[in-house]
């Protein structure tokens, strides 16, 4: 089985993007009425995944973990109203496509942060997600002002009461940027790989996981810069007297496989543990093009982790056994899978 | 011949810091006196750059393109005034440096920029440095405002009345941030690769280098993530319908080799095209420790670029004749080599 960790849905029915630009109009002015639940019907549902689906069969996965467009969560835009109406519509749709397609979709749900507010509406969307619906996990953004960088780092006191919530409910957190309202940055090629390698870096001065020991974080876009920095941040934490990396992130950081080319993944592969890297592909995503050099999409990521030089004990971990370990409630969703000779949730 | 592109002067004498505090004490207190000019003699000089000169002489480089230390150029600190007295004093002791040993060091200068004013006093103080002092390049902050990121893109015009100077003089610049005053960032271990990543896709989205088509831009510490990435940014340049990013950069963007690990430097060579690549090792700086898994200095990059497989070609270019070519004016300061037949500035 091979577990994608990381799918948006960025092929939404229009209707959701109706219902969006009709809260934003009302943000700017007052005499327009708020917009009504988004009305979409199940067969508009199936036809809106029919990419995804496609590209499963196509390139051989078999079920998505899948959340609302990170691009769209937009944190940044009206107040805490505005934030928890959008991203309940947002999980609504997902915990749908999931219920219609349960052997092809798990939920993740968007967390009504806003720069200014404390986390009470997260913990309670968290609930509802997981509780209601059988999510197994959220995205955090680590920057709900949407590129100004407002809020605490991710190893704040703030953010703890949260934390304490994802431990007991035993959920990992992907830690996932949305739009960029800084013209310095762009959304998906300068804010998202920024975020990756900022959280890396404040988890390796704070003692985060020595609070919580379980708690998991996936940092998504193969960890930013992290890899190809690898030895800065050996030496770096070196110097700051810190843990050996290994041992830092061992139980508690993972990356994913979204890195759109074969010398970058091999390289990804090559340097961070096994047991700390998940198979994931963003597709449909940031990049949607065919890479001319090879032939295939750019984020057909499944390719560059099949041709890559490890054992097939790892690569099974990549594709499922990680992913069963640190989504653990992904395991009351799918079925249990015995492949030469090893329970896929045991791998790890 | 072994051309160090970055260096930073780390281990400047006791006395700058001490102008610096006083400086800083003044901003918060106005009845403190302003500070004189820093005052140290020759000998302290020649004392304070023996690390670096031990350094060259136990890795086997030659020469090292020198600028101020670049985490303490902090341009968010005060106004104007402060910025370009700082940048004076910082500059000033580049260029006796450079006096002191010129076979060691060449200058490149601190730009007293500061968020909200125009670049007036960047071009006057460029010029200074130049002209007076024979520097061959500047560092140029992308976000003066220490991690808050206020400023507008390098594409913007805002920066143009600089750039037109940059290719008056035939100078390029290297992107290099400074201190972060956002917690969200460390400085050396966040805001500087983030930076990197930021002004790269900045270029990409832009026709900058087609207003300038021979300014030269060097984007340190190996190009932040977007060697390990560049399947991303290739499918993003693809889908914005933007140039190759082999045309893009050919040029005009450099990435130096300010990467601590051989995975990393192997993948930053095998994917950038030779030509775009300058030596560099950051020292003394970022990280200083010793990696005990080679038994060798995280940052003696020196090492990683003797034992990549590359060409002697192109290993000649990477360590010498680049840097001949993007700061031409390194080849009044140094003299001409001629090694296995070729002329070093010509071999780009």
């Amino acid at each position: 089985m091979v577990i994608d960790c990381h799918g948006h849905y960025t092929t939404a029915p229009k209707e959701l993007q109706v219902f969006r630009d009709a809260q934003i109009a009302g943000l700017k002015d007052a005499s327009i009425p708020a917009p009504g639940l988004v009305t979409v019907s199940d067969d508009q549902l199936r036809e809106s995944v029919q990419p995804q689906l496609k590209f499963q069969n196509d390139r051989g996965t078999d079920v998505t973990i899948f959340s609302p467009r990170a691009s769209a969560m937009a944190h940044h835009i009206g107040d805490a109203r505005t934030s928890l109406d959008w991203s309940r519509q947002c999980n609504d749709l997902i915990h749908r496509v999931c219920e219609l397609f349960p052997q092809n979709f798990v939920g993740v749900c968007q967390l009504p942060q806003t720069p200014s507010d404390p986390l009470a509406n997260c913990i309670s969307e968290l609930e509802r997600c997981v509780n209601d619906f059988g999510f197994i996990g959220c995205n955090l953004n680590p920057d709900p002002s949407g590129g100004k960088w407002t809020a605490p780092p991710l190893i704040d006191r703030y953010w703890y009461p949260f934390y304490e919530k994802l431990v007991e409910l035993d959920l990992p957190a992907m830690v996932h940027v949305s739009a960029s309202c800084n013209p310095n940055f762009h959304a998906t090629g300068a804010h998202y790989i920024n975020a990756d390698t900022t959280a890396f870096m404040q988890f390796l001065t704070a003692d985060l996981f020595k609070d919580f020991p379980t708690l998991r974080m996936i940092i998504p876009h193969g960890g930013g810069a992290v890899p190809y920095h690898w030895g800065r941040y050996r030496g770096l934490a070196q110097d700051m007297k810190r843990p050996l990396l290994a041992d830092l992130i061992r139980h508690n950081v993972f990356f994913d496989t979204c890195v759109y080319h074969q010398a970058g993944i091999d390289l990804l592969l090559k340097i961070i543990p096994a047991d700390n890297i998940l198979f994931g592909s963003e597709m449909v995503g940031a990049v949607r093009g065919i890479d001319p050099e090879s032939g295939h999409y750019y984020d057909d990521t499944k390719r560059y982790v099949d041709a890559a030089a490890i054992s097939d004990r790892d690569r099974r971990k990549i594709f499922e056994g990680n992913a069963r370990w640190v989504y653990p409630r992904i395991n009351r969703r799918l079925p249990e899978t015995v492949e030469q000779g090893g329970v896929a949730k045991d791998l790890r």
